[in-house]
């Protein structure tokens, strides 16, 4: 075991602190990581405070992590010492099941291993993220950072990037398609840049006006305001996709009627009881609505590369860690565009 | 004006009863049918008694129409008397949106006119349905009746049968897709056997163990009774695409618990407020919910035609006219196997 400095939190109300976990000892197939920055993601605030009733504590987060290469285990063959890598938000599967194979891992029929309060396969020990000098991962699960993208701004790419990326991708987002984003946070303004590098016509989606003149610095053709009912009438039927990004519960409605034939709309930021909604909205225009969580590793690599040769990138807030705490307060007032990241190099 | 013979209802607790009706006179494309059978649909009973709040009487049901050409307006082409024909739920639409220059009139922009309680393009009249001697049918929507088609069991296609066929092939069900059936009656008899004929590994998923021996007589290959709660667990996971024809409000979350990665659940029963349901239902496997309504006139030619060529032909219950009330009253206990149609030959 290697004692590593890290930052956590060691009960639900006890806020961000500095404390001290253990790193394995390389198995054959690990990687360790020096972590130079860790994106700080929604979930981090929520599991810190146990919101979904299922953190261990310790608990450390951060699943939007990048460094590079300390050490590799005698059986790694893909990366070297001073190697850029990257991890998201999983570090094991199976790895025989079909998702795996599929190279879905996320939806592993045995469950991920979260790259934080999860459960390591072999010795049971729970999993710490990437708030912390460095981290020990299985090689099948450790990403390739390519040289042409900036380190600290590529790290909210492993989860509010693929976050986003996976369901245009799935959906078949591209050239042609009309593609609403509604909600303009870390996920929204992944949503407005992917959407738009994939080759679409895209509006951003916003209760407030100021929003406009942001999104369209992020790329977006259009704006509407969902709260200009005018406006929101004659977008009647007008997108093919429309991806979710509002992180509370908000009805629903009022966006599927902005949904043509056979569109869909793509939840990835409510975690929560589905508002109801009248069924007519779907059976009227055989639209769907449908739920999208991070993605596969080969998925995710595949999004890197892309952000790589598009020069993709997220707009990101620089932090010492020692400021993670009013980074949790700001975050929870919406105060952040888009994403905090945190500088690895202030924690010691 | 031509008068004549139909049921009809005059008023939400009427009953239905015999009436007359007008038929216009021929316009150069109109064709016009002598009615041989008429399919009853749920939609038929909800709509004579204004469940739905839209109905103006006199009102005459019945929109799964088969029948033989009569006569033809001077423009007509494509058809001529003594040709088997049918209408299904859409008589007109402005024909000129891009929904229907997809062949998807039931989703023009403009609205669909239905083949009841709908608004005639031309004249503002109120169309009356099938529960009638004959019917006058712009040339567009009629559709050709293939000659192997028994004319009697035919008759419910027109509704149960592209309501189920049109999702079925939207969402590229066949050979190896896993698809389940929620609900054995009109509506799932058929998804049953459009689900099979098409090559999907057919699951009949059901409340009541009795209708499991049904379902396996109608093609299904196996059967899950959404009771037995090991079963269901058992079966997490392992389907591609449900399609769910209950017509009353229901939990979905059981159902979606059953889709595997990318899996769609797909309602084309239940038109209502939807239940609600955790989000991380959908999220977690890139799941969709979605709806579906009736199908275009291209598409419900094309099932025509595929039922002609595979003799798929829904499970019937002949009545005659003055049974209707009768029947109403049977279909709302569920106790039909699984379309009543109306000899129309009974009604004068």
């Amino acid at each position: 075991m290697t004692a590593t400095a890290a930052w956590g939190a060691t009960a639900p109300t006890s806020g961000m602190a500095p404390l001290s976990i253990d790193r394995r000892e390389l198995r054959d197939e690990d990687v360790a990581i020096d972590i130079a920055y860790c994106g700080v993601c929604h979930s981090d605030l929520h599991s810190a405070r146990n919101d979904w009733g299922r953190t261990r504590y310790p608990f450390v987060p951060g699943h939007e992590i990048v460094g590079t290469v300390r050490a590799v285990g005698k059986g790694v063959t893909k990366f070297a010492p001073g190697d850029r890598v990257a991890i998201g938000t999983v570090v094991d599967s199976c790895r025989k099941c079909d998702a795996c194979e599929d190279g879905e891992e996320n939806y592993c029929r045995e469950g991920m291993v979260g790259t934080y309060n999860g459960k390591d396969r072999i010795d049971g020990s729970t999993t710490y993220g990437g708030y912390s000098a460095s981290i020990v991962v299985a090689e099948p699960f450790v990403l390739r950072l390519p040289e042409s993208l900036d380190m600290a701004a590529a790290a909210p790419l492993l989860c509010a990037g693929i976050t986003t990326y996976s369901p245009l991708k799935n959906w078949n987002v591209g050239p042609g398609t009309k593609v609403g984003v509604i909600g303009l946070g870390g996920l929204g303004h992944m949503g407005v840049k992917f959407a738009k590098a994939l080759g679409a016509e895209v509006t951003m989606i916003t209760t407030s006006p100021a929003k406009g003149a942001d999104a369209r610095k992020l790329g977006a053709d259009h704006v509407l305001v969902s709260t200009d009912m005018a406006a929101m009438k004659a977008a009647t039927r007008s997108f093919d996709f429309l991806l979710d990004t509002i992180p509370v519960p908000h009805d629903i409605a009022p966006y599927l009627l902005l949904l043509d034939r056979q569109g869909t709309l793509c939840i990835v930021g409510m975690i929560d009881m589905m508002p109801t909604f009248h069924s007519g909205l779907l059976l009227g225009n055989q639209r769907a609505v449908a739920g999208s969580g991070v993605g596969g590793i080969a998925q995710t690599q595949e999004m890197l590369d892309f952000c790589a040769e598009r020069q993709v990138l997220p707009e990101i807030e620089l932090i010492r860690m020692d400021e993670i705490n009013h980074a949790f307060e700001r975050m929870e007032k919406a105060d952040v565009k888009y994403r905090f990241v945190i500088d690895m190099g202030t924690l010691a």
